[in-house]
């Protein structure tokens, strides 16, 4: 099989390469960047070199799609105004599109421009697009043209929440996500002023307080499992750079059955290949997950508060972007969804 | 005035020692170490040496009571158990104690030793023990012999509510307290295997998830405006040394008034030397409070769920301990509150 | 081919392991550790969690040698007084052994007690011991049973000069090493106090100024081509987790030819798998070199000095440990060099 | 006195603020700054917050001499090229000027423009300029008009061997400097795409392998003392933000004595307030003088190599930069010199 990635010198198109390295099955033959054109990728990203890229080398930015060559599937590693460019053009050559931008995780094109503040300018694909959140869509995705992957901080909860879906009626409509992240997920590769180094390390801060574009994607994948539910998010970032731990915080009716929530999570935990449950939550950390496509999920539920905290933690760029979007892949193209994934 | 601090050498203690440079009317004539006694303080901390210091040597831990010599003040700054011992003996001595352990916070015996997990063993001076958050308690702490300095955790929380509490009706009980620290307010000098570099760079992780000693601190002082207030508190570990960001949610009563929030908190922010309150909550970072006796406060209430949250910045050595404890000493003394404080 | 691991809990441990999940002609059968007996693999290091593990649970650590079962090969990941202790049992039991600490690596005993501080229990089997640095001792290797593995600090120095060891006669007999390490190229896993988070964080020290126990390794194994060389060595602390970068300084004859010294490093790169030569030493930088097993090498020839310097930048946990055991083992095995090296 | 700084929102101008907060003979009454023109010192910059300042605002850098008030000293903490622009006009107005910037260190302009890569435009008053290492230059600094305040690494270098001066002839006319500093005198405030925070943290890297500005500095300051001296310096980039650790290495001639050597540190270590000599070289590290205007050295003499190690290690931007710059401030203005550097 033959893959492109476009935009494949951002954080995201290098853990795909990084990923693809141990995938055998999976030739990748066409690589974009402006910054590095021309340049091999094995000389440009050494910490990645393999013998598997020793040709590969980096073509400039698509102008037109002739630029593009036949491939069976293109990952689209770009800001969303180029994913709402070139993924209908894609998908007219027949090849399909594994979208990492948020342009088509939203069936709602108000929201989208509510939220991500750009006009949608590939209304027509839509509706095409399926949500690739694995465990949540996984027969959709098999036979999807137009993948929308979703978003990291989206993932932290919504996986989480998934797991117990079959309870959340019990709880409060408004649900808290006090979610925190390395630099890697609260940026792109061209890093602003506000990533440097004088200003992240040694430093924690709040951002996007009033609204954060994953908040309806959140509310759309778990809207159907509970009606009129609200998240409040507050984004954070963290001194370090790859991780998100999220904090999801409910309320719950009284008499609401711990075994009951623990027999869901162990269930899906033995079910997905990507799912952990772990019992203690004081176990819960970036470290466990970090370089890895595994989600840890665990709870705990207070007597003294009745409040029913929800922990997550995954690596942004591989289950949160990269991982999930080869998990994708997989199904797509007929191999074990965990191909590459877990070596 | 003489004062002398026992537990000297650590995080605290060296902090008090740090600020106390800048302290002209304060003499420190007594440090106690077990592992540096007998070490000048200028060479055994080099970053803190000045003139002030150059004849201060730290002395072994007191056994006995006479090893004290005469003081007008003393910080214990030592564990629980020590504390319970040291503070009766030195009121006996008619000096005034500032203990920064958590030993005389609680009124309520019981509480504590289900929260701290220890006998108390000085159940005597509990009833003379003031509270020692200085914008709480300011007048009863000019009296105080024994004063309770407050916990760091505790302190990001209670002022915030504080800055509120003629509201805090129109919230529900249960309030969630999210609050992440750096090492520094985590643990002890002698630091356990779990704080090893290796362990907490590039990492994050939550602690304590059951149920944290500050937890009946926050709702005995704050329980006073909001009866039956209940805190959920889940502490985390940032991969830094000093500070503790905090973030409070409530669930409001419809119709909220965000202007009566907003004046409230300019009114404290005015009045209060050491309470900042910051209009754009995104501006809450942790490297504008550390190495102050600042804490910073916002809030954001949030139409789409109705929830309020708080946010806190303070550092956790400064405002949430030895910064504080020089507060009360000044108080105590008949010093200018910020003396010291502020340059 | 089965394959265990004594002291499979520490950083080198886990790193073999890290990497033997991609190399699928080698079965771990065999991990010890006190800390965590009887735990699965899988779960007390999540990080690594692979199918390949699933059954995989570590026994405590042998007490005889009928506590260890039939293997092909052993790696010895523990502190030298065991490594002098198993080596010898295990050959005698027909195991191969390639040994991780220092004990096997220098063949005179007297520099060994001098420099290591520590009787050496297992003279007999000193000189059955290859020295097993790949790209020097190739031959030798293949056929080796007891196989010393090289130092990370002098992997990170005698490659280097191995490259223009046809040229080092131009040089000055003392050569300077001003080598920088991460934290897990400074000690064990058990981590000293002097690893704390507090200690290294924002911090930057020197350590073993007089001495350390690379010194004479280099020595020996440069010696060969440079008479009368002598090491000066400085260790310093990074506040980072892995890697090494070093410098070397030597002082050459005028004269000497840059362009000889660049057909040398551009020679040794062509042939050698894991040898990279860096035109630029300003792109000499870890992070190129975290978590692979290559070695960058670099120089610069100062007209202003006549100083030659000679960079290197590798990963102490993998080519200056793991990653040349399981290079060694490829060799010991019959199997291609860089099996599981380069996925 | 009144001083002014220009440039006073980047990381120097900041940290001569934060010093000047504890010296009570000094006014400040002008800072400028493009990005925070018009805006509150206190509230731009929260973390020196101080009453001393409650009324300062910055002022837009000014753009003719009319606009820069009547000041006693300014502070030109700028860029090389705005350095020479002010200078002759503010001696022009009789303000006394301390520059930061490189301008006016060296005597020989075509030096300057060779390390410094740009033309000189005030090639008029580098004559009048008084070379600003304070120990070194005492008396001449009593009466300078344009002080040029030394290089960071510059003092980490000089400074240790101003110490050991006599012995110098000693010595190699040939001296490794191989210095390592914090980001924060690696770059500018405008941090550059290489000193973001992906790039920086878990990194370390060399920069400026070829020729480093302060090569010159050094040799014009240390060639009074060894004729023929030439520097090899090789700057490198540790992940922390303050900082300078240097090693100096020379060859001695057979027989330099260690007590002689440790007799002149020693001196120099009494005489000098800011000079600190540790016996014990491996304590030597940065988080003993971050934050403080003292540098601390130390030396080891190898009997293996005949080479001798000198260690220093200084905060950048207080010994530095702004430290230094107010240490000369107080002489140049007749203040005791420590005055507002050991509180």
């Amino acid at each position: 099989m033959k893959v492109g990635i476009i935009g494949a010198a951002g954080f995201t198109g290098i853990e795909i390469l990084k990923i693809l390295r141990h995938h055998h099955d999976v030739e990748v033959i066409y690589i974009t960047s402006y910054e590095h054109q021309n340049k091999a990728l094995n000389s440009a990203f050494a910490q990645i070199e393999c013998e598997k890229y020793n040709d590969l080398v980096f073509s400039n930015h698509p102008v037109t799609i002739e630029d593009i060559p036949k491939l069976d599937i293109a990952f689209l590693a770009v800001p969303d105004e180029a994913a709402m460019k070139w993924a209908p053009a894609l998908l007219e050559k027949s090849i399909k599109v594994i979208d990492i931008s948020g342009s088509f995780r939203l069936k709602d094109v108000g929201k989208f421009e509510e939220y991500y503040k750009v006009k949608h300018t590939a209304n027509e694909v839509i509706q095409k697009a399926t949500y690739g959140l694995t465990e949540v869509n996984r027969e959709e995705i098999k036979t999807a043209t137009l993948l929308a992957n979703p978003g990291c901080y989206a993932t932290s909860a919504i996986l989480p929440l998934y797991c117990i879906r079959e309870h959340l009626s019990k709880y409060s409509e408004d649900i808290i996500l006090d979610a925190k992240s390395g630099t890697s997920g609260a940026g792109t590769r061209k890093e602003k002023d506000s990533l440097a180094y004088s200003k992240v390390n040694d430093n924690f801060r709040v951002y996007k307080v009033k609204a954060h574009q994953h908040i309806p994607e959140i509310e759309q994948a778990i809207g159907v499992y509970h009606k009129d539910l609200r998240i409040k998010m507050t984004p954070q970032l963290l001194p370090l750079f790859r991780g998100i731990l999220s904090m999801i915080y409910l309320k719950a009716e009284p008499g609401v059955s711990v075994k009951e929530l623990t027999k869901s999570f162990e269930k899906i935990s033995i079910q997905e290949p990507f799912i952990r449950y772990i019992k203690n939550p004081e176990e819960i950390e970036l470290s466990k997950v970090q370089n890895t496509n595994f989600i840890d999920v665990s709870f705990h539920h207070d007597d003294h508060t009745g409040v029913l905290t929800i922990f997550s933690a995954l690596d942004n760029l591989q289950k949160g972007a990269a991982g999930s979007a080869i998990q994708n892949m997989n199904l797509m193209s007929g191999y074990p969804e965990t191909l590459g994934l877990t070596t």
